[in-house]
C-alpha cells in the first residue's frame, strides 16, 4: 500500500545503512515497504568492475538483513553524479517518487562528498510538494559518518538533528548490516567503523531519551498532528 | 488518554489561535484532547482588571469554538514574565507537562515580544527528553502575526517552517475563533487582522501542496517513521 | 536618465512579475525606466518552439501591463543556464549593467531552481561595486512563489525580507500582469496562483505597516541616508 | 520637517560617533535634522559624577562637530540598562520615536556589551511598523569598535554590513569628533583609537566602491524603489 | 609559569569533566597548570547543604583524578547565576583571569541551562583581548552532555566543533573522574552516563582522525602559526 | 622537517599575499618551511601568455620577499577551475598534501570568485582527517580583499575570523610583497590597494589586542592544548 511506502535515497552503497539502517529495520518490522534507491556505483572509470560487483553484492546482503523490500541501483559512476545533466538526474528521482508513492523519503545531507550534494539537490526537486511529491508526509536528511561531519563548520551547513528515531531494538541488526559492507567498513578507530556507528547511535539516542537513536533533519513535513498521537510509541 | 494529548502553550490570549487555531480544531475533531496553557494575562499593573476579564472571556470563547478540552491560565502579568524567578516559571510548565502527559507540544517562537521569549525558554526546559518530557513525540514552535515577523532579520532567529499542517478544513473555524478576540484583532490592513491571518494561511498552504496551512518549526521529534505512515492523510 | 534606471533580472518569464510586479509598476508610474532582462527561455531541448513563442508573448504582455520600458531575452534554454561557461554568462550580465547603468538592480533569490542559482551567481558578479557596478545604489533579491520557499530550511538559505515595498496601489496591476501568464499561472490552490500571490502580498504588507507589499532581501546598498529622507513617502 | 529627521540611538556617549559619525555629518550637511538619543551614562554607582560630567561634555562637543541638531541623554547608569523594567525602557524609546517622527533610525548592533543588547531590544520594539513606527523608512544597526567585533563568532550574531554609506567627504570630521572623546579614545593600537576607526572606514569604503565608508546592517526598510533613484549620488 | 596556565570555567561541578576531562588530564600530564573555576553550586535555596557538601567533595575528587592544580568555587546558588548583577559576575571572572594569567581558557557553550548562558556571557567579557585578557592565546567553548544538545536546532546556536583534542590516552582517566560524580552521573542510557560520555568521545574522535576526542568551538585564537608547528603531535 | 611545514593554497597569484602574507613571513622567519600552491593562472583562453608570464614572475618575487620556500603553479586557466573533473582537481591537492606533509594548511574562503569556491572544495577534500590529511594540526580559511567581502550577506557564508595572527612585525614585508604584484594591485581607493590591505590589517589587529593582524577562520584543528601553551608568544 502506498500509505506504507518508505523511500531511502542513498548516494552510494552503505550510506543508507550508516544513516538509517536501524530506522529501516524498525519500519520494515512494523510493516512498512522500504525501497532503497542507490544512485552512484563504485564502477569504472574510477573503480574496477570487480569492485562494482562486490559493492552491489554487499548492498544486497545489507538490504536483506534490514528487511528492504526493493533495491534499485541507478549505476551512475561515483564522483560523476554532478556531471549528469540536471534534468536527467532529476527525472530519475521524479520517476522513482512517481512509481513508489512514498509517504516518507529519507535523503542524504549535503556534505563533503560531491555526489551527496548532487543527490540531495535532485531529491529536493523530486520531493517538491507538487505533482507526485504531494503525497509525501515527510522528507528528512540523514547523516553519514566520515562525510557529513567533514563539512566546514559555520561555512557550510552543519548537521543538527531535529528528529531522532529510537533504534534500540534494531541497533544490532544495523551493525550486522554494516558488517555486510566488508569493503567499506574498517576496524576502529576508522571513521566508518562499526564502533563509530554504534557510538554515534548511543550519542544520538541518550540525548533524545533512549539508548540508541538515528538522527534526522526534517526538511519538510505535512503530517497532521493526529498522526503523531495514535501511533507514537 | 495521554497518547492523544496535545498541549499548546500560549504566551498571551490569542497567540494560540493566531498560531495554530486550525491545527487545534483539526486535532480536536480527530479525537485529540487539546489543552491550552496561557502563561501571561493582560492584567495590572499594565492593564486594567476590566481588560483582564474581557481577554480571558474572549479566550474561553475562542477555545470553545476550536474544541479545546481544557484552558489553563497562569495569570502572570503581561510583559513581566521574564521577571519571575527562572525555576518558578520552569516549574509551572514542568508541572503542566507532568499532569497532562502530552504527545505533542506546540510552543511560541522566540520573537520580538519579551514574554514570548521567556515562555519559549521555559517550555524548552519543560519539554527536555528526560523525566516527564520523555513521552513527548514532537515539540514545535508556531508563528504569531505581528510579533514573529518583527525579529531582526539575520541577527535574531527567523521563522522558517519545516512542518505545515493542512488546515483547509478548519480555516473558517480558525477565523471564527479569531473573531472572538474582539479586543485584539483589528480590521485589515492591521497586522493582526483576520485577513492577514487568512493570507498567511493561504501562503503557507499553497506552498506546501494544499489550500490553507499553518507553519511550524520542529524543534525535537522522536516519533518513529511508522507513525507517519499509517495515519498520514 | 541613468539616475532613474531600474534593472530586474528574471531567470524565466514570470519570475519578475511574481517577485516584483507591483514594485515595477510603482517605479514606472513614478517615472523610473525599468528594464527586464530574462535569462532563460522555455525552448528546446526541453520545451517546444511553440511554448517558447507563447511564453515570450505572455512576458511581453505582462511587461506592457506593468509599464516595463525595455524587455531583453537572452534565450538560454531553461535548466541549462548552469551549463553556459561561467565567464560567458557573467559577461552577458556585465554587458547589461554597462549599457543600462541601473541605480537599482533586483535579482532572484538563489533557490530550488538551478537556473535561479546560476542567474543569482552571475548577477552578483555583474553588480560588484567595481567598474560598471560602481554606480548601483542597491542590489536586492526578490522571492518567487513555489521555488524560493522550497529551499531546505536551515540547510539552504531562507528568504527573510529586510525590505518591503508598499504595492497597495499597484497590486491589481500585478495581478493583471500575472494573468497574462496563462501558461504558467494556475487556479488556487496552485502554488503559482493569483490568489497565492495576493496572499503573499497581504502577508508581507500587513506585517510591514500597510496592506500589500513585496519582500526583498537587501544584498548591497550604498545610497546615502539623505536619499531615504526626501523621497520617502 | 519629520521627512528629514534622523534618529541615532547610542547606548553610551561615543558609540554614535564611532558607528555613524561620518553618516551623521553627511546627513546634517545635506539638510537632515539629526537627533542623538544617548541611553546610558558613565555615572554612579560604577562611575563618578566627575566622569559623568566629563563624558556628557565630550558628547556635546562631538555632536556639535558633527552637526547634530538635538542631543538627549536618558541618564541610565551604564551596565544597568538591562535592570530597568522592560516596559519602562521601551516606553522611553517609543516616546522619542513619537516626538521626533524620524524617517531613518540607526541603532546599535546587539554585541558583547550588555547595554548594547538592551538598547537594541528596546529600539527594535519602538521601531515596529505600527503606531509611531509606521512612518520609519529604514531601521539599521551600526557597528562600534571593540564591542561589535567581540561577539563569539558563529554562536552570537556577526556584523556583516549590507549597507555602506560613503563618508569620504566627512571622515575628517568624524575623526575630529572622535578626538572630542578624550576619555574614551586612546592611542593606536588601542581598539578604540582614531587610527582603528579610520582603518575600519577605509576597509568598509574600499570594499564598497569608494574611499571611506560606514557599514550598516539593514533591519527593516520600507522606502520605495523610487527613493533610491532620484537622490542617489 | 603563566605561559603554561589553563583555565577551565565550569558552571556547575561535573561540567568541566564532562566537557574537557580528557583534555585537562592530557594538559596536566604535559606539564600545564590547570585551574578549574566552578561558578555555581548545588546549594540552598534549591538544594540542601548536604547536597552542596557532597557535590563539592565529588568535584575535588574528580579534579584530583584529572590532575587539576587549583579548584576555585564561587558558590553562587545554581539557577540564580543570572540574578547576580552583571558587573559583579563579570568582575569575578576578570579577577580570575588577572590572577591566573591563563594562555588557554575553556568555557561552557551557551546552552539550555540558564546558568551556562550567564557563565558564557561573563567569561566572554572577562576574556576580551584587552587588559588582562590580552595574553590569552585561545578561548574555546566545550559541550556538556544533556544540556548542550538540547538547544533548539536552528533557533538557538548549535554546537559544531572546529577543534577536537585527541584524548585517547586519557579517556579512561576521564571516565574515572566522571565516576567520582556519583550524584550526577547515572547508568546508561541516562544522557549523563559514562557510556554516553564515552560514545560522544568515540564519535568526536573517530571523525577527527583518532580514537577518542573532545570537541571544542574556537571563539578567539591569537596563537601564531609557529605554535602549531613545533609542538603538534 | 614535516613538523615545520606550512601549505598555503592560493586560487590565483596574489591571493596568498593578500590573505596571509604577514603570517607567511612570520612563520618563515620563525623557521617554518612554507610552500605556496597556486592553482589557477591568468593564462589563455581569457588572458594572454604575456599576462601569464608577468603574473607568475610577480608571484615569484612576492614569494621571495615573504620567504616562501617552494612555489608550485598548477596552471589551470583562471575561471575554468570548476571545469576540471572533480577527481582530478582533488587529486592534485591530495598529492600536494601527501608530498609536503604540512602541519598547517591555509586555504581560501569560498567567496564570490568561482575559482575560490572550487579551490576551497578541493582543499577541504584533500585535508580530510584521513590518509595523508591525518597529520594536519589545523586547516583555516583566509580572506582576500575584493572577493571575500562580496559574498551576499546572510545568503552566502560571511567571513568572521575566529583566529587573528599578529603580523605587526611583518606588515611592512607584506606590503612590499603586495607591491611586487604591479599588475594586480592598484592605487587607493581601489579595493585591492596596499592602503586597503593595511587598513584591513589594522582593523583585524586592533580588535584582537595588537596593531596589525591577519584574520583566519579555523575549519578544523586537532592540535593539543599544550601546543598553544609553550610556544605562544
Amino acid at each position: 500500500m502506498p500509505a506504507d511506502a518508505v523511500l531511502v535515497v542513498a548516494p552510494h552503497p552503505d550510506d543508507e545503512t550508516l544513516g538509517v539502517g536501524g530506522t529501516i529495520a524498525r519500519a520494515a518490522q512494523g510493516g512498512a515497504r522500504v525501497s532503497v534507491l542507490t544512485v552512484a556505483a563504485h564502477m569504472p572509470p574510477l573503480y574496477s568492475e570487480e569492485v562494482h560487483r562486490r559493492t552491489v553484492a554487499e548492498a544486497r546482503a545489507a538490504h536483506a538483513a534490514l528487511g528492504v523490500a526493493e533495491s534499485v541501483f541507478l549505476d551512475i559512476p561515483a564522483v560523476f553524479v554532478r556531471d549528469r545533466p540536471t534534468h536527467e538526474l532529476n527525472g530519475m528521482l521524479v520517476e522513482a517518487v512517481r512509481r513508489l508513492e512514498p509517504r516518507v523519503v529519507l535523503i542524504p545531507f549535503p556534505d563533503r562528498h560531491v555526489d551527496h550534494r548532487a543527490v540531495f539537490d535532485a531529491a529536493m526537486v523530486a520531493t517538491r510538494p507538487v505533482g507526485p511529491g504531494r503525497g509525501i508526509a515527510v522528507v528528512a536528511c540523514y547523516e553519514t559518518l566520515s562525510e557529513t561531519h567533514w563539512n566546514a563548520p559555520h561555512i557550510e551547513p552543519s548537521f543538527t538533528p531535529n528528529w531522532v528515531v529510537d533504534v534500540t531494538a534494531t541497533i544490532e541488526l544495523k551493525c550486522r548490516a554494516l558488517a555486510c559492507y566488508a569493503s567499506q567498513i574498517h576496524p576502529f578507530p576508522a571513521p566508518r567503523s562499526i564502533e563509530a556507528a554504534r557510538a554515534l547511535a548511543a550519542f544520538r539516542g541518550t540525548q533524545a531519551g533512549f539508548a540508541y537513536g538515528e538522527g534526522l533533519h526534517v526538511v519538510r513535513m505535512t503530517a497532521p498532528v493526529e498522526a503523531l498521537l495514535r501511533n507514537a510509541t
